[in-house]
């Protein structure tokens, strides 16, 4: 957790995005680091866990982190925190909770708030618009994915 | 939605990744492509919305797509969501459902109620472990960030 409270703190120094810093670990080995690049690189995608994942799956060549933990200054927000299941990382370590994120002015706590109430179909706060079209023909890729015998779930 | 099924379909030939893909849109005109390339790049973030969000910004040079749309041949799964969030995008036009994409084998909906579950602080299905340590520490590097004159919150 050293090594990621350190790359947050240069980060405050840079501007590159928020004050946050993560790194992918197996055996007390560092295997991926990240800082918040959203605001230096144009990219909304590019938290400190999620660049972290990506460092670590280039430096092993793989896209199963199995076996791995990540160490994040702050807990994941619901993008990062998906990542970090989608890469099969087996355990969290985190500084500041949501809340304390949410007190610096980001929205990872209503993004949650987002996500838990479309899961009980409340359409009460609707963060953002959406419309189901074209969902017929589109199965029929499904079908062709489900037939080939060569694909890999992960 | 046209051209992000025909990203799909090609997919279904490369084993680059799940049959996925998506575009970003502003006045009818594509900004932004993606397909998914999580086996291909070793990228268990490289979901199709994700790889067409990077696109796009990289194109228009601005980590904010307020007033873009995205087309996507399936409902993202909670980690693209949030990117798409995340990007300001303001609506999802999107065709097959989170119950589609899980009969194709992929754990869309295990992370979404896994995500729901955590706002119930129901811990009866534990996705991931997940420790809180040295939150008191990393809080300073919050109030230094908190104190800056030209910080961005996005």
């Amino acid at each position: 957790m050293d090594v990621a409270k350190e790359l947050a703190m240069e980060n405050l120094k840079t501007n590159c995005g928020g004050p946050f810093g993560a790194c992918v670990v197996k055996d007390n080995k560092i295997i991926g680091k990240g800082i918040n690049k959203v605001l230096c690189d144009n990219d909304p995608t590019a938290h400190a866990e999620i660049v972290a994942i990506k460092d670590a799956c280039k430096n092993i060549n793989s896209y199963d982190l199995s076996g791995y933990e990540i160490y994040t200054t702050s807990y994941p927000c619901p993008m990062c925190l998906s990542a970090i299941i989608w890469s099969n990382i087996d355990k969290i370590y985190y500084g500041t909770t949501t809340n304390d994120v949410e007190e610096l002015g980001f929205r990872d706590h209503r993004i949650y708030d987002y996500i838990s109430q479309l899961m009980k179909n409340d359409d009460s706060n609707k963060m953002i618009e959406n419309k189901c079209i074209d969902r017929e023909s589109i199965i029929q890729i499904f079908k062709e994915f489900k037939e080939k015998d060569d694909k890999t779930i992960y």
